[in-house]
């Protein structure tokens, strides 16, 4: 017997407000049959193609420190640096630039969303493996 | 243009130890051109039936306080009553036992990994409404 990762579970200020963007980010969609609402202290959205879900919650405690787990997302289609810009238009701001850490055709951009949570952005599959 | 969620990364002090641990929670395995060894500093493991992957990365600083974001895991099988005995058989430690918060047949049982990572157990999909 083991279990399965039902969803991952993001402590928030505003479920409504974090859930949404991240909806932008990911192309993820509320739940059919529970739709997120503002007010609700508990958003729950996934992705429609693989199921994968995140459910923000609200909680009285800010965020205090370096979150020990973090997403690393990868574009679906075009480059990192085009994911960076667009998610940089939708309100993330780099915590630090690691593209080119290991040379050509490598690296990272850290971000942040709305509420400070650190996550990357990686390299799409698409891109050549030296540029 | 969006992202997909590649893998969720979890700081740790033991990469290799701590995914061990959780390939044993979660029926997860190692990939199959890059298996982790002892002293790998970076482990990723996979969900063999959905490929759902968990990076653990070694940091040097210590787990501080609650995390911010935490796996909420549900049974493939049986009872959560059960699931929840045999992850503390593997060393979870409980955090808080929510079984029953709104009544028969709801809530979860929060524990932490051998690190102090929280996560919650779930009922399972197979379990009554309101048992």
């Amino acid at each position: 017997m083991t279990s399965f990762v039902a969803h991952t579970a993001v402590d928030c200020r505003d479920a409504y407000a974090l859930s949404a963007w991240w909806k932008q980010v990911l192309g993820y969609v509320d739940l059919e049959d529970d739709p997120n609402l503002p007010g609700h202290e508990e958003c729950m959205i996934r992705d429609p193609e693989t199921g994968h879900r995140l459910l923000f919650i609200e909680v009285p405690e800010a965020k205090a420190t370096k979150n020990r787990l973090h997403l690393d997302l990868r574009p679906r289609a075009g480059s990192r640096d085009d994911e960076v810009e667009r998610v940089v238009g939708l309100g993330a701001v780099v915590v630090a630039d690691r593209r080119g850490i290991h040379g050509p055709g490598t690296g990272w951009v850290v971000l942040a969303d709305p509420e400070g949570n650190e996550f990357c952005v990686l390299r799409s599959e698409a891109e050549p493996a030296d540029a």
